[in-house]
């Protein structure tokens, strides 16, 4: 039985090139609203006993893009679809992983519940900020990376003058992690963050001068850290040809006026949210995520292990 | 021990009214968003052990007002709360109580089991768009009603000659109640809406010659209703004195252009929107809910009967 | 695979008639009662990785109607069928869809959620009392509706001078429905309920005079709405010859002494329940659901869709 | 706060008579039926924040009894009672714990579940067919047992002629138990049943020629099982005087007709079932529950331990 | 598609074995501990889609077993599989299944929570101490027996002067079904239990004197209840020739030390519990279970009945 | 009303110390085992109506701590214990937070969701391995933080010149956070893990030579780690005066071997785990929780904020 993929209004560019490499039509669902704001979502074609594949980043408006997502969900299970998947190839509220005080809630674990409250039985996700995230998940949650597809389209312009920045503590296992794959040093910038957008830089552990810095993190959101991150190499004397590496460029608030400002050479991106696929501002080098997506499907249809596409085989990191 | 009380964003003046009512000062939370618009919940004050209360319509924007209800509740679960109650004057996504086609979501389900994931324990509403919408959740509900306030505030300026109509057959019962209590005449407009903004009006049962029409509706939208029924009655001949009594007062989309173009002396509604308080365009007077919604909670937290209060024993209907 | 339906006690001939539709033989299932009048239920050939079915109105005595069909569904789940439908052609306790005082049950979402428990993954109703039920359901509902059966039964007695009317206000909606589809006007008798069973017409809109009317409903009970409507109707002058058309004809109580009194030359109803279809005293012209339910059955089991036969179909009616 | 105790109408005089004993009236609530056999719940006092208890054992008939207990449920926790006992002295159903073929329910388990999906929080049951049956509960279960009242009033006319005979072998654990706390001999029937009703003795082991018979059981039902041990007893030299000992007397089927008709002296059996107090054909001495029950609930409303009433303290049996 | 069999390490043996029955290679998992002791679970072959069984007794140690077990299901949930069905030859705290005092937990029953939570979605388990474990489940059990191969077992040595002895009332039933099926006279040792290991013997009900006893039970633990029993029986002046038959074999604490001081001939055992396959010190009979287990899984994944293996068919007892 | 403190068996020094600072005694239960392993939990005293803690952390042997903790969750569950908090001071499995392979359990997941399934509704942990675990928790977690006592207690003997040590990338933040709190510089030293108990040192960024080291960990385990940093510090020429902070000792399996022969001054460790209170071989300077864990149960007890002993209060760090 073929797959249905249908798409919300997050990232339809994305969910129309998956849906050509599966060899199938993107699926006719309405998702607008009413002139109230109301969400409208009607599944325009059959998919009782199907096996159904929403794909849809939670990327801002993050608000919005769940709620198509849930009811997507719903109206897919109570029309009959023997399974729906999520297919998110960005988690919004990730970083919403703790109560970072005493009284907030765990928006992350929230997001996750709701998602099984709506009937989704398994997500499939892309280089989550915490691979932790997928204990948040009742239902199975298979996390891919594109960390092979990004580093591929590095390897052509790494030299061995490059070095592997973390732009904070955060961002230090992953660092490590390309690294070693590229067999390229690694430096480590620390930072205190003051408030969700201010970003006071401290020192740079590892030796930075001279080398081209490649500075990897799982997402570019406000652009603030990167900013911080290449005025401290900047000041360490690193080579002018500072290239950014990352999964998801959600480039917001004031990403499109800071980041073109700043002397990087190469933003090297994934198109899992649709801002990064179209931004001329910026030299943005775009690895396209739908033959991970397309694949990653198809073996779950299919039955077959995703072994080779997920997080950990990217990593290769032994459990303890 | 004292009542706590805290709101999202959709109607803090509201909010505000009711504290000062309850004579409590209105929690201090923090509802706010990121930069790339994932909310920012913060509790700043101690609610370990207390009865919470968070007022919150979810009226347009209706996603980001849900979330913020949900990440308020969570954040007080987690922050050991004994109870949760949502006090949700308007309730959004009320009219998705059935699929429409075969492959909707059943939206309002869908969202009042949301509220149950997030950990709200009790749900205090106010004239819902059907009474069954008690069925969809799995809390208990308190349906509180508007129709005595509001009739109260109707009770001067109706006359005799005065006679209540229900734009379309969805409110014909609730015309028949008003017009029970108010002892007047009752007239229908049948309408077939032919999408979800247009309407076409066909008839009129009872009669409305040269009486004085009192329009009853739980709420207006986008005021399309209400305008056709207008045009209907001016037709049919009845008095220039066109009356509009809803609870909810949404006015999206084209209402604001249509609406203060129609022949309408008075519309009286509540402000349960935050959006009906202060519209200078159309001659609206305000019935103002913080007296019931204040009553109401005191009635929950001290235990007692709020029998008088609810959606039936203004309906005085009996059941079968 | 062959689909497996099983009957409890409440309408067996309807079952046996879906079974011969089918293509199938009935199930061979014991549903007895013991001595103390505790079910005996033994499901007496393997339905182990089977798709089930269990047609069960839960007509009176609707208690024991709903326990036989817990029982049942408890059975197979245990037994290892694959998925297990209830196909309830009538839904008792639908009426109870809101608290009518403060400190009712809400009982049809508790009958819902009892069907859930038994471990029931999918139900099958015709014209439920309310469309909004289908909230009450966790588990997808598929709504089928008799209307256009009734309809094309009625069409050969249907003249220009017939009226649709409406017994009650919770009726106008479908009497509404019916006229557009047939081409007629419509009426609607307004009542005042004083009790459960005693009923007081107040009067009519919409003009009768002279007219056949074909009274619509979603179903009999005592007969008392009816027989207050034909009077009400009598005494505005309406043509004689009087048809009633409703789905469900449950002929309880007074029903069998009230209604053969009436001057009604048709009843149109259908096998729902067991009691419409054997019946001397009325001049009952039955409308088989077999049909139907099989074929909503056969579409489910093929995992096709029932678009079709779903109860909004026959309403055709736009959502907003 | 003052107890709030509903009856629903299984054993109206036995809650009377607890109600009596912990000084509160009887909760003011309706339990009727509409004419279509309809459950119509509804709790006339306000029973908010209250700690509730609903006295119903689900004697037959036993689903209707079951559907009055869940609705009061629902009815109390939707009315925003603060807990929901049920007080069940006959826990209908017990003997369906555990599939005697592999395709029936298992049906004590499914109407625990079916507690708990109405709400109710805890249960009080007297002398469970099974103590396992607690296992099938996921609420908390109080086992109460009426053996010291029943083995209090036995007492008098007992003499250390007597033995304790448990008419089958499911009674041998509980005839075993009496002998012990009453210093006396026991002796088993053995029985292969055939059917539900039919029974055929085997044999005795134990001596009891000559001796007076104190037969004792959990239940009286059909009567079926006492008879055929007492004809047992009789051809095995047994003195005349035979007494009967059970918590539970249902006296349903043929056993209004077959009791009278044995040479059995005294029927000592509590009121847990309404049945068992009117009823003049039989020799029945009647131990009332109403002080244990009162008892309990007091215990539990106070926040008082009941390890003196429960079960396994009658028992006194060490764990392994 | 074929059938995946993992096992724990409770009884890799059998596992072996039972892959063997089906033509199976026994699946490939890492089932080790780390330094620290913590479980580390690792299933090393795809299992997406397919139908995985999981073998594991949760015999002693109990709680390392049970762990293994519930993390082998939620590797195998997390991965992929359609549906993961437990194996469980013997089911280790099944005699938790009541509260003996009333502030102890039900074993059972949390356990039987534990193993949905895990997300097994059916068990299949040998010989429970009681048939009532059944309702502790909600998920499925296949309660399967292996009183048929130890019967044929026993046969070859049993004559007309063997009497089928049961060492206390717990296990009166069985020794009565079994005293049926071989046409046996039956006796029932009674006892008291003063403390978990110590035992003290009353009488023997039933006639032992120059016959040849076989003790029966479900399980052998201390070898204590047996101690007595043999010791009851040698006094009562039965013949020297004992046998004991018992699925179960767990020879924990004293067992290794006072069964083979006993005059037991024989004991017949299952291999449900590894300890038992490997016991030179006692005269064990091993009755093999791989063949009985093969079968059910392969019935199970076949989608066909297994009535044939189920305990209540061995019993052959009806069910009232 | 008084609170109810019981402990299982892994940390009883603690919990009666924590009892003692409670003023009150520890609860009366008993936590054995029986013969074959099976747990054996009795609470001895009513916890009816209470407040109750369970203080257990699930140090190794793992499996059987969690079960304790379950087993008497559930125990206090169903005696009627009004409220249930498990006081968890070392949470094993913590580092089970993710698929290290796509066919691993979630370990810590599965661990949390067994918790809520026991009946426990808090939970009360110190220093967990990861902020995030909070996430995997359905019940509300309070995530205390020993890191102000034990920075207190190191206080004394750091002195301008030591540099705070991390000994792998995962511990870079907590060493960051330590690091501020002190005004010392930082360094950290990068692994690679071949296996779970092997180490392979990579390099250290940051300066060490000449200043003494303060290495912080959130727990020492096999001590691997430990020793790994050390020799890879005293390559590097640091001082020879090493100090080792940590919160859990578990000192399993090689720990008491190899960590002894370290030149290591000072192991500065709470006694969340029992181990660590009694190890002569090594130079443990132990800091005491009793006052940390009486305090919050305290403030728990009493419904007030106990924001000041968290985790994220310790940290201090911002959100975003």
């Amino acid at each position: 039985m073929e797959i249905c993929l249908f798409a919300g209004n997050a990232n339809v560019p994305l969910a129309q090139a998956v849906a050509e490499r599966l060899g199938v039509g993107l699926g006719n669902a309405l998702v607008r609203r009413f002139a109230d704001g109301e969400l409208h979502v009607q599944i325009r074609e059959t998919v009782r006993g199907r096996d159904v594949y929403l794909l849809q980043p939670t990327s801002p408006p993050v608000d919005e893009h769940i709620l198509e997502l849930l009811f997507l969900a719903d109206a897919c299970r109570r029309a009959g679809a023997s399974r729906v998947t999520a297919v998110v190839p960005y988690f919004g509220y990730a970083r919403h992983d703790r109560r970072a005080s005493g009284r907030e809630p765990v928006g992350a674990r929230l997001v996750a519940d709701l998602f099984r409250t709506a009937g989704l039985s398994r997500v499939v996700a892309v280089d989550l900020h915490s691979a932790a995230l997928e204990g948040f998940f009742s239902v199975p949650l298979e996390h891919l990376s594109a960390a092979p597809l990004l580093l591929e389209a590095a390897r052509p312009w790494v030299s061995e003058r490059s070095v592997i920045v973390a732009p904070d503590l955060g961002a230090a296992k992953l660092a490590d992690r390309h690294a070693r794959l590229l067999r390229l040093p690694v430096a480590v910038v620390h930072k205190t963050r003051l408030s969700g957008e201010d970003v006071s830089v401290h020192a740079i552990t590892g030796d930075v001068r001279g080398r081209s810095p490649l500075l990897v993190d799982d997402m570019i959101s406000t652009g603030g850290t990167i900013e911080a991150a290449v005025n401290a190499l900047l000041s360490a004397g690193c080579a002018p040809d500072i290239a950014v590496v990352a999964t998801h460029a959600l480039f917001v608030g004031p990403a499109m006026i800071q980041l073109p400002a700043l002397p990087v050479l190469r933003f090297l991106v994934t198109n899992s949210v649709a801002a990064a696929a179209a931004c001329p501002a910026l030299p943005i080098e775009l690895v396209r995520l739908e033959g991970l997506l397309a694949e990653a499907i198809r073996l779950l249809h299919d039955g077959r292990s995703l072994e080779a596409l997920l997080a950990h085989a990217a990593a290769a990191s032994p459990p303890r």
